[in-house]
């Protein structure tokens, strides 16, 4: 059962995605979202400290039920693993580095050092989410004899790092013209070969 | 041998790196640096297009000659793969995640969205020379027989992937605190035991 404060926190969530999605998120305001719920921006805050905080959540929930539904025909198709781990990775691959999301990720990292509390208020939002998803997933390969016993939440965080690993410094160094889809299909299938055979029982 | 242009460079990141160690990136300025070397404004300018450009310079020419330190040590040694990759890999890390590269790279990604061309030359002062000397040490080791055969250069991207795997989001978050060195060769530990199952021959 959902308590009454989470069904306001998903009525606020749903209002700011249209007013981000409308203005922009240079251009939306806190009294704006507030103004579009009938609330007021101290209700607002209360639920949300930032802007940027409320805009990343938007974009993760979003990203969220993205998530969910990969990870949910993963386990309902009962896809060979390599063929769930490209699937997984093109996924992880085209949230991360859609422009939204490198935009707040941009953001965040600029203001993250200025706000104590943003960056982790984000990283549990995001990240820690989708970490604690992948290293269930591959918890279950291992217990199913398809992986190696190892720490699963290191296995998780190598599967995301080999992910990444073609296109981090594209957008740490803001180098990346618009999203490759062929490249993305290529660098996962590269990643998830790695990642297999670095983690695939020992023969 | 060095043409005067390439002195006249390395005079100037000589003398930037101290006029940045007394005054902070913050406190330092392009004006004071050139009025150091007893050059103009313009002169500067002709050789870095900017304040950020020039310091991160500066800061991949000191992790340079250490990174060239640990690639001659790694050859001279004739150490085995396992414990030379073992030592990069901390080496990367100390780098990379130190507060002074954590800022200026921090610093890069908010301004090189707004600058034509910062990223570019930021990337190929560092990561792109690191990809290249990486690149080289794995192609040796693939046609020794020490790693099977496979692209040199996604193998360097995907054991520097694998080494930042643990911290990356530690930096992106703003969640760090103070660098940690007993993790810091756990983790490259880590690192290199999945790269290496990952690129070692097939029996």
């Amino acid at each position: 059962m959902r308590t009454k404060s989470e069904a306001r926190r998903s009525a606020i969530l749903m209002a700011a995605g249209q007013v981000f999605h409308d203005q922009g998120f240079e251009g939306a305001s806190m009294a704006q979202i507030a103004m579009s719920l009938g609330c007021s921006k101290a209700t607002l805050y209360a639920y949300f400290e930032s802007k940027e905080v409320l805009f990343y959540e938007v974009l993760m929930t979003a990203a969220g039920s993205q998530m969910r539904e990969t990870f949910n025909s993963i386990e309902n198709l009962s896809l060979p693993i390599h063929d769930a781990l490209q699937i997984l990775g093109e996924q992880i691959i085209s949230l991360l580095y859609s422009e939204e999301v490198m935009a707040v990720r941009r953001l965040l990292l600029s203001a993250a050092g200025r706000k104590a509390g943003l960056g982790k208020a984000c990283y549990e939002a995001g990240p820690a989410q989708f970490l604690e998803a992948t290293s269930l997933l591959l918890k279950h390969y291992m217990d199913t004899g398809k992986l190696r016993q190892s720490d699963s939440r290191v296995a998780a965080l190598h599967l995301r790092a080999l992910l990444e690993s073609e296109w981090i410094d594209l957008f740490l160094f803001s180098t990346m013209q618009g999203f490759d889809q062929a490249f993305c299909k290529e660098t996962a299938t590269r990643a998830t070969d790695a990642f297999l055979a670095a983690y695939s029982p020992t023969q």
